[in-house]
């Protein structure tokens, strides 16, 4: 299949780690003409060999295209690799993991330079790159004009899902839900730490432990609906005093098991401070507001 | 559709409670001639107009069947209901949430007492008995002879996953699977923390975030192979050290959102000490042995 590079959107791309090869990979497959630039330069080498133009400087692949993708190891290293760019007229696209406040100051900082300014955080691995049954998506936000151009564009390596224009919310929610997979690692963590003495197969606990996972998750519709609502009183399915009723259950068994309870224990006793302010009857959803100050 | 209760095997069933008067509807209502005890005995006068025989003590009603259910409030409470009891030649099958210790200490006192015994871990709330696409089940561990002969009728309220012959794995498997869903609820908690204060509908937010954990559930897979063949060197897609530089956009975030760590510190934590003894370059899956004393 031959493509018309003249048809696709050209690219600019700094930055040639894991992430960003692989983003150089599914532009060029799709025809999009793709100028890259590297600080290490025998990454960008690499490319070459497959169709993409080399910079010498990341000035100069700036200045080779409007549509400017970064994809850089921190916030500091995007300061020094456009150090010396003219950004004037760019739009341009920061994949480059963050904090929302750093992607704020970043978009001011883009707007002072000239440029219109997209951030973007990444909910995939480099094998997910340009494989669009793996599910892989970007989170995009700050200018709605600039996402909704180069969508088509922005598109071809991963999926794109657009949080609005509050240049911090791709990074929040980027954050919130890698911090929510740690918990339910942390959680499966203390799992396997409890049949790590036994004589349990960890690849025959798995299946059960995944299809449990995975049937629970959907409780946070209800979390949500609660936290909308405003209203935690009258749980439906378990209630605060009843969750914490078994709390015995859990660190007694931990203890027996030889297990540390350090990773649940904190929401133990979130629940328990829950409860202590609340009537028992009320839904746990209403102890998220516990973490908040 | 009328049933001929005479194939069907009779149960007894001790414990009226939310999830005791869920499982004796489903026997009810698949045709199994039930006797029913409560402590309080308005909860089993309703089961009576339902067609259940209801027996005066639980003595009476152990003494009526050779398939006796227990699913009551504690491990105290089925010492209290069963004191009087003549377990002779009696199948006990004892529903009630315990440690895996309290299980295997109830299968040694019910062999002295001429029973064969096996305990469950119920992984359903009571709206889901009966509801076979609802996904509920029972982990059954202990007596695989007594599991087999009623794998029907204790197959009827719920589905049924056989775990050993070990009285204590149903338990342990029931605990294992709800501590992971505590971490996956504390990491919840957390991400619905995070977007709190801003102008973001939770309701909106659900839908990314269950996505994404169901998702990222299958990678307990990897972990349990790794757990399996022992080796956590070289990880494949995401070292150690790559996630332990990744932990001050965590931590700088809920500090920007006013959210209190408290849920994900342990973890992160954990896994600094995890990179403190390894070379960096291993999977995090070495940390769970750290957990384990
Ligand atoms: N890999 C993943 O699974 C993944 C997933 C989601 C998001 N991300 C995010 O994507 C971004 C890139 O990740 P990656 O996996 O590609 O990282 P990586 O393989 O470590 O590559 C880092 C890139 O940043 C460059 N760099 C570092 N410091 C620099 C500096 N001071 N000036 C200029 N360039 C500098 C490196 O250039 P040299 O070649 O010269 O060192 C390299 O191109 C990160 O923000 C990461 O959080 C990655
Ligand atoms: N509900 C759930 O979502 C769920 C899910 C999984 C597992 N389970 C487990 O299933 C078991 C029963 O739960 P449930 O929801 O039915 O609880 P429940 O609604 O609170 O009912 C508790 C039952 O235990 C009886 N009981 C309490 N103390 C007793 C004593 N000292 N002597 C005799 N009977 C006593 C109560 O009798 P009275 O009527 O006289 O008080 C009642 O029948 C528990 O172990 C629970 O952990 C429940």
């Amino acid at each position: 299949m031959t493509q018309n590079p003249s048809e696709k959107t050209s690219v600019t791309l700094l930055g040639l780690g894991a992430m960003g090869t692989a983003l150089a990979r599914t532009w060029l497959a799709a025809g999009h003409p793709l100028t890259v630039w590297n600080r290490t330069p025998a990454r960008a080498a690499v490319l070459a060999a497959e169709g993409a133009k080399v910079a010498d400087s990341a000035a100069e692949a700036v200045a080779a295209n409007t549509l400017v993708v970064v994809c850089l190891l921190d916030d500091a290293s995007v300061d020094e690799a456009l150090a010396d760019a003219d950004l004037t007229g760019r739009d341009l696209v920061n994949l480059t993991t963050g904090t929302p406040a750093q992607a704020r100051d970043r978009a001011e900082w883009a707007h002072g330079r000239g440029a219109r300014y997209l951030d973007g955080g990444i909910m995939a691995v480099p094998p997910m790159v340009g494989v669009p049954e793996a599910g892989g998506y970007v989170f995009y936000s700050g200018s709605r004009q600039l996402f909704e151009q180069h969508r088509e564009t922005l598109g071809a390596p991963l999926g794109t899902t657009y949080v609005g224009e509050d240049a911090g919310f791709a990074a929040l929610h980027d954050v919130a839900l890698l911090s929510a997979m740690y918990g339910m690692f942390a959680g499966a963590a203390h799992a396997f730490a409890l049949i790590r003495e036994e004589d349990i197969d960890p690849t025959s606990f798995a299946p059960l432990l995944a299809d449990w996972l995975v049937a629970m998750a959907p409780a946070v519709h209800q979390t949500a609906e609660r936290l909308r609502g405003g209203d935690h009183s009258q749980a439906v399915d378990s209630s605060l005093a009843m969750q914490v009723a078994g709390i015995p259950t859990f660190l007694t068994t931990a203890e027996q098991q030889g297990v540390s309870p350090e990773l649940l224990s904190p929401y133990f006793a979130l629940m328990r401070r829950g409860l202590a302010e609340g009537d028992g009857e009320e839904d746990p959803t209403g102890m998220i507001d516990l973490l908040v100050r």
